[in-house]
Order: structure tokens, then C-alpha cells, then sequence
């Protein structure tokens, strides 16, 4: 296609989405639960199918040389797809927000004043590698009573384009309109760049992906983005502390899995305690290869750990997102120093304390600026299916509108409803 | 000052803001209400110094030749600066909502998630005229936590100098940092452009004057924007309804003052009550000197109105946001036409029906797009007071973060808070 055939393709795209967006938004509840068990149940139905549509993107990432991870993320696997089956069933089930009105109270003139919830209208998902989330941001769409428009990446579009027509499928059988979900089906990068500029169709951006692509798409794009740049997490051992318990809990946030963006990459211990926590998270991560990055203080105390990779930390690794085994280590006096170095380095993602004081506590949750703030528990939480939103569409390191896990309530606004009995003003 | 001066002048006062807006944030509630009561006895007592630096921008304004609404506005009568005391007062009164924690829910995991209400950080406002925006600004500030710099208009300058000393003496008696609230001082206008491109300092603009202002701020801010360009309203008169309310509602909507963004600017008419209440509403705005432009049949229906102002619409006359004794008026089939006309001409303002009809008005609530919706009221509601939100920043048409009249929650967002017991992910 030429970029003039682009710009018209994602134009029409984002007028049949504008248009949907008004029907989804009426859709009652059971229909669009309709919807969803409905694309449950078309997913189970063709499993076979899909795995014949994703072979052909598996024979090109092989053949383009992928890496292993890349190609086993690329899998639609029966597994997979009844995962996603199963993640539709559960939306079905949710109670319905659109229409939910808050505080509805009468002011002094007579009028009530209240909040609707009401859908954003169209949303715009640009992702990459895994064809699942094609499913995620097609349910969450359905559920929130939001149009979308989908663009996953190009080694999984035929996969994608496979799902896609499951979801046009359900769609219909529910009385829903067609292009309530539409996948962007050209890979030309070009049609990113139309996406994310067309204010008059598309309500909010969600990217998700490396950090490269947020970064072009923050910076491009015309309308709202909800977005995480960094992944730069810690965990602060406060003195006093349980320390078998902060022991389990750094060595969680760390080793549970490495490439997710709520992973710790920071170990803060607080000086009273460094002398008997360091030496014990240090062989714990010395048995899982971890590799340390350490201030002075820390290398000292680690320095008899056997085993233990021990580097000596830059002022770079402070602010590194690793997703990897690695972790930066540093001493510091306790939580002032912590909270200064967590708003310092951080990318107000997700911060905890482990502590068994009070005031420690509460300090840290008031004043560490990020989107989620934990007590005595591992960052790997920071999710949205583990927050019970049900799903998750995203994650904000942003504070204006959605911040943190992003599920169904991310993906509304709220209107003021003002019921009155002729009221007038005065 | 040159570019480069005014460059820096603005990076100085953005880093001074985001440092003290840490300090904004964690201050208790009863030092901020120190300090707006503090603020509301400073401008009592300096009402005689106010008035002499406000006289200042007044002789400017009338040499330069500002017509009489404009210099009206700027001045700062007795009246209007016991208005902005009382209105600190008022704050000062309400629950303070920062550090409030909603919904902490147990999940399955062990884990307790809630959020808490925390400022956004450092806001930006841009205005023009009123001086008196200057002391809402500053005591929504206050309030809400957050760190702020003002950019009041140059035809103000002197009384908005004057103003912010007393801001600055109100902070420094409560013990909260000086640059918690700062003023731009100079008038030059390379300082908008500064103040609206540092993500690093300031986390949302908030402009409040003319459409033009907010278009270009709006096109080339580099943060997120609270704001609304049109208040093209509208009332739509329903089939059934209390006609004479309807009469009642519609003219005060109209007529009540021309100059506010509430004011309705459009009236759509269901066919079945045409005949029997645009005479009626014709009447009243004849009366009151309301140009009416009207549709075909509204004309043919308005003829006999003795010496009412009629004017062919034409189809730009449906998007028009007049401010002034004008009105557009159109027969419409019924409730579906009447919504649909709003979602296309309208500017998701305000937007309400006079009706009797139970599922039109659901119906009216549900679909039109807009960030107020009303029954049975007049448009003239639309406002952070009369909402009951204590005060207001501004009015958002967007959909997202806030949407409506802004008032301190519209200056806070939420951050997860999770409190556990040694949980880890498994």
C-alpha cells in the first residue's frame, strides 16, 4: 500500500470505529456477555484452525532467525487459547460498570448531582509478539463498552488476523456491531503512525511493548497515551524487620520471574539490619545466579557469600531496568534515604517496604510517588488480576487519569448526570 | 529578558515548584487550612494596598483603550476581594480528601489493595483578566497539595504581583514552602510556551480565557491539558413535557447572563409541543431581545410572535457558541433526533431535555456524549459550586481524567496501596 492508501485504510478504520463506539456504549450487559461467551466458546471450537494460522507466523519468526523466547511467545498453544477462553468467561461474569451511577446527592438549589460511568469510546492498541493479547484487548473492548482498533505486531499477524475474525464472529452472534473491534490488518509501520493522530476517532492510545516503541508513540502521538515507560521497581528492607520474611519477599520480587516490569531491579537495606540480611538474600541469590550490583557498603558485606557474582555499582545502575538476573544493591541510613532514592531513580511503577514499624510504614506509602506502594509484599503483585481488577489492559506510570494496573474503570470516563424538577438558577 | 532569560526564569520556577510540591503533599490538613485562613485575613486587611496596585492595571487597561466589560473585570472592588476571602474560608472548611484510601479489599493472594487520593504534583494555570483567579488558583492549591505556578494576564499584572505576595506571606505563616504557589512576573509571552513544555516540572496546564488561547496551548502543550474550547449547549424541550416549566428552564438557560459557557446557545423543539411552546419561549426571549435563529418550521411557527428577532439559521448557526443574546432553535421528530443533533453540533458540554417521559429521559442521560447531561434543569448548573464541589479549577470537556466542572479531585489522582504480611507471587 502507499502512504496514501494507509492514511485513507486507517481514516475508514477510524470512522467505522467512532461509529460502533455509539452501540457498544448503548449495549446492554447481557448482550455483551453474550459476546464474550460466545468468542469463549468459538475459541475452544477452533483450536485446530488457530494453531494452523499461528504455524505459518511460527515457520516465518524461525526463518527470520527469533530467538527462542520471541518464537515461544509467538505460540498459540492450546493452553493458550484456553486461557484466553477462560479470561473472556470470567469478563462475562464481572458486574457491569457502564452505566453505574456514584454519589448521586441533592444540592442546595434542589438539583441532584451525580457520576455516570460511561465508556472513553475508542481506544487504539498497538502491541507486540504475543497474538493472545489480540483476545485481552478484544474482551476488555467488549466488556467496558468501547470500540478498538487493534495493531499487533507483523511476525504474529496471521495469528492475529485468525482471532480477530473469531471476534467479528461473536460479535455478530450477539447483535453487536461489526467493527466494535477492528485489527489494523496491513504491518506497514505507517499505519502506527496514523493511529495514534487521529483525535477525531481514537479517544486514548495503549501501547504495549519495548520501550522504544512507547517512547515513539508518547512523543507522536495526538491523544491521550496510557503508558509505563520503565519497569525500575525496588524493595527497601527497613530496620526493624521480619528478616526470614524479607528474605522470602526480596528474593521473590527478584527471582519469581525476571522479565516482568514488576520485578524488582533495586535492593535498598536499611544500615541496621545490612550486616544480617545482606549476607543471607546474598546466598540465596548466588544459588540463582543472580549477579549483585553493589554500593561499597553492600560489597563489603557480601564480599564472604560464596558463590555470589558481586559487581561494583555505577551511578548508572541505580536507574537501570535489568529484566534480567541482576539486581543493583546499596545501604542506605533508612527510609528517608530509601523514599529520596526511590523518587530519585524509580520510574513510579511499583516500590515496597518491608517493615515491622508503623510510622516507617505509612511514611513510605505517603510519600514514595509511584503507582503502587506496598507493605510487606512483593512487587511481583502489581497487576491487575492480582489488584482484582479482572483484567488489565495496561500499566500507568502517568498520574493523570489511570495510574497503576489498568483494567475495566481505566477504560471509562465519568459524565456529570444532574436530575432536577425544573429547577432554575438564581 | 531575552528568550534565553525567560527560559531559565521558567526552569527555575518549575524546579522550585516540583521541589516544593513534595512538601505541599505531605503537609498535614490543618497547616493548609492555616494557611487559607491565613490568606482570607491577609486580603481583608489589605483591601486599601489591593485596590491601589489593582488602580495601576486599571489606568492601563482604560488608556489603552479596553472596553468597559473588559476593565470591569479587572477591577478588584471590596466586594470581589471579601468573595475570595470567603471563598478560603470555605475551603478551609471542607474534609480534606488527600491521603484518603478507597476500597481496600482483601484478595485471594492475602493481599490488601486500595488506593489512595494523592496531588497530581505541580499544576500550570494560564488565564487572562480577572485577577481573582488568581486567589481561587492559589487556594485550590493549597488545598489539594499540589505546587503551582500562575500565568495571569499582563493587563493584570500588577494586581496579580500584589495578590501573590499576600499568597506567599499566607504560606510562610503556616509554615508551608514560599514556592508552593508562584506567580510568573513577567508579561512577556515566550514564558506560555515555556511553562507548557516541561514534563519534568509540571504535571498538567489548566488554561482558562479564550478560545484561541486554549486552541494554540492545547496544540502545543507537551503535558496534559484540563480543558473545555466551546460551551455550545443545548436544551431540548421534550414530547411530553410541563410546558410551562419548560418555558421557565429555557429562557433562564438563555437568558439568565449571555457571557458564561452553561448558557444554552441552542434549543431544539419535539414536534408534538412546537405549536404550543415556541410561541411561548418566543414571548420571553422577544421580550429580553433574543435573536432567534430558526429552522423552517420554527420561523413558520415564531411568525406571529410580536417583535421577536427572527433570523434564518444556517447550518453553521448549529455549532455556533454565541455568548450573547442569541439563540439557535430547531423542531426536532422527538428524543432521537435531538441526541443525535447534540453529538453532532454539540461541544460535550451541557446538554439537557425538559421532559415528562421517563425512558426519554434515560435514554437522553445514557446517550448524549457530553460531560453534563440534565433533566429537567437549567444548563446554567454546570459549575463546580453548584455541584457541590467546593470550588473549581476549570470545566473539562475531554473524557479523560477529569470530565465536568474540576474541583479538588480533579487535581488528585490514585496510587495503589497494598499492605501485606510477607505474601510473594507464586
Amino acid at each position: 500500500m502507499t502512504a496514501l492508501d494507509i492514511a485513507e485504510y486507517t481514516h475508514t478504520l477510524g470512522s467505522q470505529a467512532k461509529t460502533a463506539s455509539a452501540l457498544m456504549a448503548r449495549a446492554p450487559a447481557a448482550i455483551k456477555n453474550k459476546a464474550l461467551r460466545a468468542l469463549a466458546q468459538l475459541l475452544r471450537d477452533n483450536v485446530q484452525p488457530l494453531q494452523h494460522d499461528n504455524a505459518r507466523d511460527l515457520e516465518r519468526a524461525v526463518a527470520a532467525g527469533l530467538d527462542a523466547p520471541m518464537v515461544d511467545r509467538l505460540k498459540l498453544t492450546p493452553k493458550v487459547i484456553e486461557t484466553c477462553a477462560q479470561g473472556c468467561e470470567q469478563l462475562a461474569a464481572m458486574p457491569d460498570i457502564i452505566g453505574e451511577i456514584l454519589g448521586m446527592k441533592q444540592q442546595p438549589s434542589g438539583i441532584r448531582v451525580g457520576q455516570m460511568r460511561v465508556p472513553i469510546g475508542v481506544f487504539g492498541m498497538i502491541y507486540e509478539s504475543r497474538p493472545n493479547v489480540t483476545i485481552e484487548a478484544a474482551s476488555l473492548s467488549i466488556k467496558s463498552g468501547n470500540a478498538c482498533i487493534l495493531r499487533g505486531g507483523s511476525e504474529a499477524i496471521e495469528s492475529n488476523k485468525a482471532l480477530a475474525r473469531l471476534v467479528v464472529q461473536a460479535l455478530a452472534q450477539a447483535g453487536l456491531p461489526a467493527h466494535g473491534v477492528q485489527l489494523v490488518e496491513t504491518t506497514d509501520r505507517a499505519a502506527v503512525g496514523q493511529l495514534i493522530a487521529m483525535p477525531q476517532f481514537v479517544d486514548v492510545i495503549i501501547p504495549r511493548g519495548g520501550k522504544g516503541l512507547i517512547e515513539r508513540i508518547s512523543a507522536e502521538a495526538k491523544v491521550p497515551v496510557i503508558k509505563h515507560l520503565d519497569g525500575n521497581c525496588h524493595t527497601y528492607v527497613d530496620d526493624p524487620c521480619d528478616i526470614a520474611m524479607a528474605v522470602t519477599v526480596a528474593d521473590n520480587a527478584k527471582t519469581q520471574k525476571y522479565s516482568p516490569c514488576n520485578a524488582s531491579e533495586g535492593l535498598l537495606v536499611a544500615r541496621g539490619v545490612a550486616a544480617d540480611f545482606l549476607p543471607r538474600i546474598g546466598a540465596v541469590y548466588a544459588a540463582k545466579g543472580v549477579e549483585m550490583r553493589c554500593d561499597a557498603e553492600a560489597l563489603a558485606l557480601l564480599a564472604a557469600v560464596p558463590g555470589a557474582k558481586l559487581v561494583p555499582a555505577t551511578e548508572q545502575d541505580w536507574g537501570e531496568e535489568y529484566l534480567a538476573p541482576i539486581i543493583s544493591v546499596k545501604v542506605v541510613a533508612g527510609v528517608d534515604e530509601a523514599i529520596a532514592h526511590i523518587n530519585r531513580y524509580g520510574s513510579h511503577h511499583t516500590d515496597a517496604i518491608l517493615t515491622t514499624n508503623h510510622q516507617h510504614a505509612q511514611q513510605f506509602l505517603r510519600d514514595v510517588d509511584s503507582a503502587s506502594v506496598m507493605v510487606n509484599a512483593s512487587t511481583r503483585f502489581a497487576d491487575g488480576f492480582e489488584y482484582g481488577l479482572g483484567a488489565e489492559i495496561g500499566i500507568s506510570t502517568d498520574k493523570f487519569h489511570a495510574r497503576g494496573p489498568v483494567g475495566i474503570e481505566g477504560l471509562t470516563s465519568l459524565k456529570y448526570v444532574v436530575l432536577g424538577e425544573g429547577e432554575i438558577r438564581t
